[in-house]
């Protein structure tokens, strides 16, 4: 039995025991919370493989004594994978937008002492900058410790909704897991302050079923679930109270495993098997309001107030979903559980075809884990104002969303998005026209139309129209001295392969009418998503 | 004499005399050129001062024994001022693409390797990762050593188009250069390749262009030079060959200290009385074709190889900025030198009212020096490459365009983008209409406007107004129980002082015909650029 896929971080390999700061040093908070912002994370850290040209931690010996690489662990990004990301940083970000969401753009180094003890065994993965005689500082490790930062350095901001899409660092030890990265994008938006229950919590999945289908992902899920419902199923189950992490953890890959395997590895952990029978009745069942009934109407769940507040939060839950629209791809799954700790209310994790991991016995195709998680997190953004700011939120796995859209065939393959390409042929005497070609493409430009042409001053037409199609552009402006003088100019829509086609070797067009002309086919034209 | 204007870094005060690798370490290229990068930032390294709240190097004694702050060096970015730099990135990024050119994501950390001897004196002020036990890393100085390190692992790459807007560190030390950032944008494009003389020179000026006319910029200028002619200036007016970088510092002062003091800046450096005072006769002066009417007629410029090559040059380049129409902003500056050690052919500058720095004795606003500078480097970006890569780039200083736009009130002075709250009222037996008011916005979303409503069950009238109007939203779709019964929804534009406007209280429209009312009224809003 393989418990570990690669690029997958099952909960149980990260002890996320916090401790936060000193007691003296939290002002009024008689209670510490405890901060694993490890598992909260669990769909980001799941990295995609490096593509091939990513030499990660090979010397380049080719290169002639001099080490010509990336650090261990980064990549560069161009061509078509830099433009796909970046589209879908636009859509995310228009998504946002529209739900009055602004930015916090915060520096990629903190001081150390603001990251210490806020990510327990993880800490060791996080990059010191060397001091150099000033302010210790360290990179980056995620995005919540930022905003909680910002938020007790601005006490009067009571609500905040904000997103902050930008890398974070973290020194992975490739041999554990092999693949990840140790810079990599996160995509975050949190709806922090004290608002009446469950709306901010509805409006963030909302948010995410805005994104995915802005994206036209046809068929995905969130799973949603509820710390309390979870806390009261193992209270009334009768789990130690030292056992209920372990006990989560082994819960939460019954998306993978089979029952028989979570429950052995339950009673490996010292669960008794009769407890561990309660578990396994209670939480393999997901749906929507027929689980809210399954628990109302459960002879032990029912008498927990655990378990019934959780439930009341879950049907408040179900009709403001039902307002925005968006129960449509909800399903209550009692087996979602993800890094209990510092969650305080529903928690959520969202799943597509190609993202759900493998299921042992089962054929479905190794996925790569989730693609979005979050839930409410109550006592954690508050963890440097001295008091507890309800904070509600959801994280987006950049990485894993491109792989997938890229197999998917969502990616133009196109790295640039020129639209149009000047060029210019001509027979004996053939000046080159450059002058004319650079007059063209600036009156596209001011058109708002993206445009290149050869920097040669007497390119051959061949190679004009090679540069053309290489850069994926689809339409070509071509110039002639005889058709200029008589105000005209050729235009043609490059790779028509249907030889009845009128336009098939161009049009020619008026030269005052050349914009409309162009951007009439460029519409026309059927572009990848 | 105050020779050093707070925010402005004269390039003496620097001295860029750099090795590159060990010869041994630097495959078939026998000559050794020097690459000191420092003055090409010119224009980026001098910074806005901080604004108000940022705590540059003061411990927060108030925070209770913990030191909340950003490091020194550093800001976030929320509100007003990230929507604004976000907006401009939009702008400059939209320009670059228009141009054909694709970005280059590179990390934020190099191996110490590939960034050492590369800064000259600067170096020292590479932020470095501390040894953790891997690859010594060191966060990027800028994004030019970045793209040299990727075109050289990429050789079979001979042109490419690029653009980069990323962070880069810099420990420069607050004492000597008050208000400088240690973490500050950069944003570079630049078209690397061989091609026919001149051309990507001139879309690279062209591009400069676009994007102030982008911002609506109505007046700034376009300072050129070119190396060559001032390589033969100097040599022609007999300046030794250890003084020519001293020479040229001086003579690039001349923006902003009268030719009194620069001359005497000259003869402290040793040069001779009459060596200066020929460089004066010619440097003074700027214009357009008349510049290089005088240098073609001037007896002894006329002789010089060097002169005569940046003139073939410089018209080269007027004709085909002529072609692009993008003449009427360009000062062809003898004046101009900037850093001269890796230019190799044209070089430039972009100032405009409020940027020029002051000129002693005159009544100008202190400025803060440029706003984008760059120019043609032959020699550099080829570093890794083991042979020389043509480059021409222009790099915009962020941080100074943003404070331009804000002084020029083009920021709207708005965090949020909202376009509409929906609010509900109600007499007695309000129920808050929840449900409603979300069905609504989800309504407004789905038509892409961007909304927000209220996150109380039952909120006052009074308090919904107030949210909107604090948040600069321009327009409120108010919702009555009576009136939703009858299929209608008022909507009101928010902030209209004339009393005789007939909408000055709302308007009631037709809920199935909402969305078409209000966008007309949204389109109809004065909105603030």
């Amino acid at each position: 039995m393989r418990l570990f896929i690669p690029h997958f971080r099952p909960a149980l390999a990260r002890r996320h025991i916090v401790r936060t700061l000193a007691p003296s040093k939290i002002p009024c908070v008689p209670f510490l919370p405890r901060y694993p912002l490890g598992p909260r994370l669990y769909c980001n850290q799941a990295q995609t493989p490096p593509p091939i040209d990513d030499d990660m931690g090979k010397d380049d010996k080719a290169s002639k004594n001099f080490n010509l690489k990336v650090p261990k662990g980064t990549r560069d990004w161009t061509g078509e994978d830099a433009a796909l990301r970046d589209r879908l940083f636009d859509t995310v970000t228009d998504v946002f937008k529209r739900h009055g969401a602004t930015t916090l753009d915060t520096p990629v180094f903190e001081l150390k002492e603001i990251l210490s003890g806020k990510y327990g065994e993880d800490s060791k993965l996080i990059y010191d900058l060397q001091d150099q005689g000033g302010e210790l500082c360290s990179l980056r490790y995620d995005l919540t410790v930022p905003l909680a930062r910002w938020l007790a350095m601005n006490p009067s901001v009571q609500s905040f909704k904000r997103y902050q899409i930008a890398k974070v660092y973290r020194r992975d030890q490739p041999a554990m897991t092999k693949g990840r990265m140790r810079e990599f994008y996160q995509c975050d938006i949190d709806i922090a302050g004290s608002y009446d229950a469950m709306i901010p919590d509805a409006e963030v999945l909302k948010i995410a079923t805005d994104v995915f289908d802005s994206l036209d992902w046809d068929s995905y899920t969130i799973k949603i679930n509820h710390r309390k419902i979870l806390d009261g199923m193992f209270k009334a189950a009768g789990v130690p109270e030292d056992l209920i992490r372990p006990i989560s953890s082994a819960v939460d890959k019954l998306d993978k495993l089979p029952w028989s395997e979570v429950k052995k590895e339950m009673e490996t952990k010292g669960l008794a098997t009769d407890i561990a029978d309660k578990i396994g009745y209670w939480v393999q069942r997901k749906g929507g309001d027929d689980i809210i009934e399954f628990l109302k109407s459960d002879e032990t769940l029912s008498k927990s107030e655990d378990v019934m507040k959780g439930v009341q939060d879950m049907e408040q839950l179900f009709a403001y979903l039902d307002a925005f629209g968006a129960r449509k791809r909800i399903s209550f799954d009692l087996a979602l559980a993800r890094g209990l700790d510092y969650y305080t209310g529903v928690i959520y994790e969202v799943v597509t075809e190609g993202s759900a991991p493998r299921v042992q016995g089962q054929q479905q195709e190794i996925g790569v884990g989730s693609v979005a998680a979050g839930g409410r997190y109550d006592q954690l953004v508050g963890m440097f104002s001295g008091k507890p700011i309800p904070c509600v939120g959801i994280s987006f796995g950049i990485d894993r969303i491109i792989s997938i859209m890229k197999a998917r065939g969502q990616s133009t393959q196109r790295a640039k998005d020129v639209d149009a390409f000047v060029m210019a042929f001509g027979g004996k005497g053939f000046t080159g026209m450059l002058t004319e070609r650079m007059q063209v493409a600036q009156e596209l430009w001011a058109a708002g139309i993206k445009t290149e042409f050869s920097y040669k001053v007497k390119p051959k037409l061949p190679q004009q129209f090679k540069q053309a199609e290489s850069a994926g552009v689809p339409l070509a402006v071509i110039l002639g001295e005889d058709e200029l003088k008589n105000g005209k100019v050729k235009i043609k829509v490059l790779g028509i392969k249907d030889e009845s086609n009128p336009e098939k070797d161009g049009v020619l067009v008026e030269r005052a009418s050349m914009i409309a002309e162009i951007r009439k086919r460029l519409n026309a034209e059927p572009r990848a998503a």
